[in-house]
């Protein structure tokens, strides 16, 4: 049975969910990108035109329980799901005093709940299949709360939470899960015309695509947990 | 105008919202305990039965702004409120797979969730009165995702990472915003009923009390933000 | 038998060392100020000076095993000394490139050598006693290797993994150890002449010294391993 | 020029060494082992008999600081050494109560002197040529202090230290500074003899190698400062 990758929150913010799935695409893994919106599936799969292999895009509500599940076992069908990389985030920047109940719960459904149903599903699986994969990515807010990241780095620390949670747990049955610490903005829209930063100071996409893949292809003797990556010039 | 504390989340399962009330009552501030059902008001209350001071005990659910600012407002008219000290919790041990997205809610609600209105309201009206002390009570989880954790550590990661937030957004306005590390159990009916362990090695309600009575204390040049509390006898 | 502390490298470039004998001479408690120049016993003595209770001090070079437990050998016979704080320290701010195998050493002599005769001795006896309270005085550097803090640091790093070791090799033999993570600058004459900082935005000696009184008067269940203390107003 | 790698403190207890200078050799650099003792070089290099590609063994005290410098002065002047691996250890289990001041210096000298004349040579030399990586090899140890491992940890926690001000004193100037925490017994010797622990639960020599490779081999996008790596079967 052919495997294939699950990236659970693609998005065009960045560069990054089209150099991941070109990365993994050659590695013969059959590629699944899932995003919240058809606008965003049409620009991930204009990136990907003229070339001879190609991810496939669905959409779907990762906070959707039975669309998820459904969706994940309809793949399966087909394919053996052996990776599964978390990307969903929304990002948050606000006074506390800006930020309400909902404003919280919708900070963490984005950032965490959209995480619990694929993971779900496809931690069981792998581990039943005997091994697999799962990535969360995480972000200078998963490990150190600043000023008017109440919401954003609370749901982050939740999802590091999750991680670790998932890691003991399932290590022992196969399934590798790590959390990936980005400490620094990936190059890509956002960077250039929200945060005006130069692509010489941002994390590359391509090279951040083949971290992933380093994680992924980690043996079972030498699994990292938590990997934290930033760009040179990065202040930490 | 009288100083007040809030308990936000006060319960029986450990005897140490009556320990804090009583310790803070002697503070000369009122004591408000905010339950979330009339049966644990009650038991509260009997708590304090034939002493001179006693803690006014309130039901209100804490995830209802517009009922706990409305508290908190009659309140206000009366106190100024100096102290929260959120202490709501669910614990929940139990493997990922038999935990769903509501699942990871709920606990998320009844961890997190809990403690944005009343921070919401007092963090700012505190500011406004050029200070005042927020704590968060945390657990071992808090900083440690164990296997059959997924949901609790993750809310607690959460709780972490909104107190850290917080203590660096109004440390300058005068709020000082804390964060309990509960390494070990408080005595209690719980502790006695469902863990069987020892008084000897849990932690005294009543010592408790006072370590969150020495944070509240602590003056502006001397501010902890994390305190980790553990009995000696405590593997860590 | 009378109970002893021994403040083990008492200075004064801040008023920390008088503020905080100041305070435990409050306890009933004889103590004892190890200097290592006659200079700074001098300096010590004359903040005592026309006061009711004075502290002891005592020269002597920490490094020297057998002087050490000299002294401490005489002060038993008349005392128990039930509270170690080891405060030596040397602070060390310069490039990688202008620091050799010897200054490492150095530096790692003068915070953590300095350390280790009286925690030798002390932790045992302390453990004989039933009990008794070890407190190291750690700084920022402890968890954070700055740019040009690389010998500094590493020394720091050093103090807290030994207190780690010690809060778990004697904890449940009664000797709680503790680590106190100074995020800040401490009012003195340093602050003031070399740092040229504000006393308001400094950590006061005197709430300094009831924080680590606070330390050592915790009760077995309720034990603290690390203390962060900063001023309000320190960015962090 | 032809590049060049220094792995300091290569040791026979494991297979880590001979793994490394053999997965370093496929990468067209020159690779130099420093071992402390002549045996230790006669026992590497019998690793490498009959092999088209050998490492080179140089038997130096690494506390040497004139010696370690005229050995990398030597090795300059024919080849670029753009990578460090320092893996220098010595490791110690005991009670404190058996430790004294010279044991505890001489487990420092051990696991962080050994480091600090390399890289002080190295570390301006790579900055210089524009960029090189040093690696530092933690375990468990360095960042978390057990019973009976005083002088170990401490020591620990200072490389850890050391490594963190470093990778901030020189990422700057394109060298990357990482820290390899080495959660788990690496397969060898020691882990059989010693340790009596099946292979199948040891960090293999081989994929430890890879690792290190991978670390040495990130773009300066996308640099890790701290990599964990434990077996699928390690506790933690």
């Amino acid at each position: 049975m052919k495997k294939a990758v699950i990236i659970a929150g693609a998005g065009t913010h960045s560069g990054f969910s089209p150099a991941l799935a070109e990365a993994l695409l050659k590695t013969e893994r059959e590629v699944f990108l899932l995003v919240r919106r058809e606008e965003t599936k049409h620009q991930l799969l204009t990136c990907f035109e003229n070339r001879t292999k190609t991810p496939r895009c669905v959409v779907v509500d990762l906070l959707k329980e039975r669309d998820t599940y459904q969706l994940l076992d309809s793949i399966s069908e087909e394919f053996q799901i052996d990776v599964l990389v978390h990307n969903a985030a929304r990002f948050k920047r606000a006074p506390f005093s800006e930020l309400g109940l909902l404003d919280f719960e919708e900070i963490w459904r984005a950032n965490v709940g959209t995480a619990i149903p694929a993971s779900n599903y496809l931690a069981e699986k792998m581990a039943q299949n005997g091994g697999g994969s799962i990535i969360y990515s995480g972000a200078t807010a998963s490990v150190r709360g600043g000023a008017n990241f109440s919401a954003f780095a609370s749901a982050k620390f939740a999802l590091r939470g999750l991680s670790q949670s998932l890691a003991r747990e399932y290590g022992k049955r196969g399934v590798h899960v790590a959390h990936v610490l980005l400490d620094g903005i990936i190059w890509g829209d956002r960077a250039q015309n929200s945060f005006g930063i130069a692509q010489g100071r941002c994390i590359q996409p391509e090279e951040l695509a083949s971290a992933y893949l380093s994680l992924i292809g980690q043996p079972t003797s030498c699994w990292t947990q938590e990997l934290d990556l930033r760009p040179a010039q990065e202040n930490f």
